[in-house]
């Protein structure tokens, strides 16, 4: 078989090795496909090198067939189609209150143990949810973006006919739009990138570009100054933090998806003023798993445009290096078959 | 009768005149006691000159008795004892969505017209709630920021059991914090003043000075690194606002009370990391009066402790002085009988 390994200075090597047998409780998944993730590309860039332990097979966001089965496994067989939660909460304590998928100890597996860029992967048998057979590999390989944004929208607790606004469109802000469509909202999206506005465009999204037309104005027309019911913060940056309490209407919920490195100026005086919440939201729980997956067979989400190419896993080097001088590019797969 | 006026220029002025007749749908008071606000000294110091109409009569901390109702009032006669609840919402639009306590053209009684600092006083009728007779009006004049507590403490979510943390103890912080506390909370105060920190454990209060004690430390040690469940932001100052996403366990809940004037920095990381929320808090709503009331009524809380003092209303002019002068006092009341 082969794997792919993150060596450190944005470098990957591809290794050939036997693949291993899967010991108790876990499972051989031949990978199908790989996505690749902002996580991962921040990896390459080395700004988790404290975390990663060098060298490793990242990867999280795939999808597969179960290979083969270690001891004590029951309810999956070889053949089945399945993807992988990729959150190891086995080191949960008290103190974490249940709250499992966000336990302090929680281990992310395709970070913090070897993840999916490669061609047999033996997970954590509690990790797996099974697919129905029809289901098509390449876009189940977008489940794991899609649970965070099923996730969102839920913790969000969005209700048919609310306005939501999403900012940024990444592959994440994407998902986060279609699903909060699905459920019922309209949707305006706010992105810079001309290519993602075009793309977002496509999918049907009122789109505004920010630098060229005032959010807030847009939104309070749009509205008829009722503003939105939910703002989803998925862009990371200080402009954005700025924008989102003003588009909130009256106990507007915003929802923090992005990952602020540093902290950021934010008017609490509008959260005290208009009563908004603020609901921080990371990864997913098994609720949102199964709601994704749910999505994904019913077929009804444009998931197939969001994906900008499918590349053979051994050019993992390259993939990385171009997805690096491509921004408008949304999801980029390995093909590990 | 006497009235008092805000002049202008940290100015008030005591002046005679006659009480007017209660209006259509308006009932006219004889005002017991008023409370001196956080917002009053605001007004005092010029700051809100800008909305006020000077001169105008101030104060919405009150209680009194029904003096006489106007044509077309119900359920109201004369030595009801009574408190006003000062939100005029009669301004309200689809788009407040029904939120009326916080709607966008809210007129405030007290700072948008005329208010409690006088000897008799005409407010709608809609605005009274009525008193147990064997209400002490002097406690009662403590029912708006207690209604205030029980807005904050309602939306916090708190149970019980829950470890609550208050970052800051003037009036409302001890208010909340005693509600909390009511409500089966484990109440942790954090105040730098000494004098608020002898009254806080006084009333029984765990009580951090973060001058001198790490109150994150504190808080890890004390819940065993449960840390917070809910978190409210009493103290409007930037230090708090860095606690106050440090304090929080997984999915703690801060609520914002306080008013920041200018931008604060958050670090929106920790709401991400640890799904934290964020929850404006501002007034309060019909609910939260019946259950101040309901608190006054059963005389469990030593609301007594949290008056500083009695003076007549026609010293007006030196209590506002003396208030600036004293930053432990808690809550002044102006006798206006």
């Amino acid at each position: 078989m082969i794997a792919t390994q993150y060596e450190g200075g944005r470098t990957f090597s591809v290794v050939e090795r036997a693949a291993a047998a899967p010991g108790r409780g876990k499972v051989r998944i031949k990978v199908a496909y790989c996505g690749v993730c902002g996580t991962d590309v921040h990896i390459y860039h080395g700004m988790m090198d404290q975390r990663v332990k060098i060298p490793l097979t990242i990867g999280h966001e795939m999808s597969g067939t179960v290979d083969a089965v270690g001891e004590g496994v029951r309810g999956f067989s070889p053949g089945d189609k399945v993807v992988v939660r990729p959150l190891d909460d086995r080191g949960q304590k008290p103190s974490d209150k249940g709250i499992s998928h966000i336990c302090e100890d929680l281990k992310f597996i395709g970070i913090d143990s070897p993840g999916a860029m490669q061609q047999y992967w033996n997970v954590p048998a509690f990790t797996l949810h099974k697919l129905p057979p029809e289901v098509d590999l390449r876009l189940a390989a977008l489940t794991e973006p899609l649970a965070v944004a099923c996730h969102d929208v839920r913790l969000s607790g969005l209700k048919q006919g609310e306005v939501a606004v999403v900012l940024g469109a990444g592959p994440i802000g994407m998902l986060v739009a279609l699903v909060a469509r699905k459920q019922g909202a309209e949707v305006i999206i706010s992105e810079l990138n001309p290519a993602r506005i075009a793309l977002a465009r496509e999918l049907g999204f009122t789109t505004v570009d920010p630098s060229s037309t005032s959010l807030v104005d847009f939104v309070r027309e749009h509205t008829q100054n009722f503003m939105a019911d939910v703002v989803f913060e998925v862009s990371g940056v200080q402009p954005a933090v700025e924008v989102m309490t003003q588009v909130a209407g009256l106990r507007g919920r915003i929802v923090m998806v992005a990952i602020h490195g540093q902290p950021r100026m934010v008017n609490l005086f509008q959260f005290f003023w208009k009563e908004l919440q603020l609901i921080g939201a990371r990864v997913y729980e098994k609720v949102d798993y199964e709601a994704a997956i749910a999505l994904l067979t019913a077929g009804e989400l444009p998931l197939q445009a969001l994906i900008t190419g499918v590349e053979p896993l051994r050019n993992i080097q390259t993939v990385f290096e171009q997805i690096d001088q491509n921004p408008s590019g949304m999801k980029v797969l390995l093909d590990c078959q």
